[in-house]
């Protein structure tokens, strides 16, 4: 077999001839890492620049320095809270209950339908405004789910590094350090950064409410649970301008804010399971059978990729759908059937790509 | 090095003694199947047994033969419903609104308020009740979401297969082809499951509230939109005793089954980009930069397993970290530092341990 002879060096044949056991180990450490970074990578962020603040500029257009998909997402949102203030506004006189002024009324409707809190303080009463509601609660429901899946994320994350900083104030880490903490308890940290977020946004309703909208506290309190929850019962309500005003972000805000914290939390006990998973794995004691099972090219011994497949898979990180492909991949490449990719391969390849 | 010194064949010698070439070609593709297929696999769900129809059998204890996390979440939600019936029973005479059945009543607000519809045709009126609502209402969200990600996904899966058997019935498709054309398009026939289901639930709640509620059409599609959302404006609700029964049973599953349908849309979405990503991957032409990054053990050619590390990172499938923590693991299994891990591997690091 082709095993043995064709495995000359590829691009640098200097390293392997390394007589030091422990140099020639050292080496091949710090190549393969520097080889590694050299892939790309879909979700890799990397962030640390030798323990400098690499946090992007926060000064010139805010617009035009935010996240592609928050701008697409804000753009969206701008976009139906006008429609369907303007549409709502147009057959304001086909919507019944506590009135305040039109332009605000429409936009506190568009509002409490989108986010689904639904109080009932003000409800459509002709035929065309019920399916326009409808219309209207169902595209909200998706541009929530949007938001939920791609903006918030990415707003929480920003707000996490300031949480980590602050917390990590007193004990005079270094950005490294924080940078480094973050990555190991990224979940944990979104999961506190919303909670803090939502307990404030929780106290600011109930001062508001209490003050501005003249409840008792408890009823302040209730108002926000029900608010927040989009469970919306109506008897209490924002009937004031002021408070029509400020419900308008709040609601929004709010909601959006406690579905994100559910969301965390899932992902904090997915998280959870998975390292007991990843643990399981690699603290259960290899057998031959094992190995056996590992050597994927039948060589007889099990090389250190063969090793990361076999654990990976085991993970339940990858699955056979994707050995298969990539192996049928690697066969396509591997022209000269050695068993092993090297230039001359791809230069088989090339020229029978462009004969054909 | 030892590189080529120590590649004993492991526990198979014969086969890498075969002259042909293509016989060897085949003997390597069977035997790499087989071996994977020994490889304990989390996600994988074997399902195929030549041409046999696989589907658990359906008699016996219904309850008995559910599945493990459909068992217990059952057992919440009938819990969770018991408590709140009983607590919202106890106070019923500080819930004001349209009453029928004092039991019944309580049960209905339970599910009213879990789902957060919140219609407000009945609300808490003393400040222990509005209490009582705010703990419901916050448990009953949790629940919701335990039961979208545990249950509900295992009951659309099994009356997905129904749905592609019933598809399929024309062309007489063999039941192994059936099972290959789920695993296919598997997320495609979820969302199509669940959207039929929906439309089932949408039709059947719209002909109850026009027949049994005696709503106008539009007000009672209006309604059935209202709450299916969670919107829940409350002006039209179920006031009979034979609606609040059957609003029980149906909002409880008709919000669940259009939560599950975002949720499979995102889903489906998710799955498409990165097939898109893959797709990518696997068309983008290696270039000799490639082979180096991917070549891991530094031996100067790219092995099938390299090869799909390489891919399998460039597709966001695994990351840096995930493949550091295994190396780690590789380096410490490999006792005699050979760069492969082999029997005597296992047998070093067996005395060693007990040594320790």
């Amino acid at each position: 077999m082709a095993e043995s002879g064709v495995k000359q060096p590829l691009l640098l044949p200097g390293s392997l001839d390394s007589t030091s056991k422990t140099n020639q180990n050292f080496d091949f450490k710090r190549r393969r890492f520097r080889r590694c970074k050299s892939a790309p990578l879909a979700e890799y962020v990397p962030v640390e620049v030798n323990g400098k603040d690499v946090s992007p500029p926060e000064s010139g257009s805010i617009f035009n320095n935010l996240h592609p998909s928050i701008r697409r997402i804000s753009i969206y949102l701008v976009l139906y809270l006008a429609i369907g203030s303007i549409c709502f506004y147009l057959v304001r006189h086909q919507i019944k209950g506590e009135k305040t002024n039109g332009v605000l009324d429409s936009t506190y409707f568009c509002i409490v339908t989108m986010t689904t809190v639904g109080y009932g303080d003000l409800v459509p009463s002709s035929a065309a405004t019920k399916l326009l509601a409808c219309a209207f609660v169902f595209s909200g429901m998706a541009l929530v789910g949007l938001t939920l899946s791609k903006g918030a994320d990415y707003l929480v994350e920003k707000q996490e590094e300031l949480l980590v900083r602050a917390l990590n104030l007193r004990k005079k880490a270094g950005p490294t350090d924080i940078l480094k903490e973050i990555e190991t308890h990224k979940v944990m940290y979104k999961c506190l950064t919303v909670f803090i977020f939502l307990l404030v946004l929780i106290a600011a309703g109930t001062i508001f409410l209490a003050t501005v909208e003249k409840l008792d506290i408890v009823d302040a309190f209730y108002c926000v649970c029900s608010t927040i929850t989009t469970l919306g019962y109506g008897d209490k309500s924002f009937s004031t301008t002021a408070g029509r005003i400020f419900a308008i972000f709040w609601i929004l805000i709010s909601t959006l804010c406690l579905a994100q914290f559910f969301l965390y939390v899932a992902e904090l006990n997915t998280e959870k399971r998975q390292k007991e998973l990843v643990n399981w794995v690699l603290t259960r004691r290899m057998t031959n059978v094992d190995l056996e099972a590992a050597d994927l090219d039948d060589d007889g011994i099990v090389s250190a990729a063969e090793f990361i497949i076999y654990k990976l898979k085991e993970m339940g990180k990858i699955s056979q759908e994707d050995i298969s492909l990539l192996l049928e991949e690697f066969e396509f490449l591997d022209v000269d059937q050695s068993g092993t990719l090297s230039p001359s391969d791809l230069l088989l390849a090339q020229s029978s790509s462009t004969a054909r």
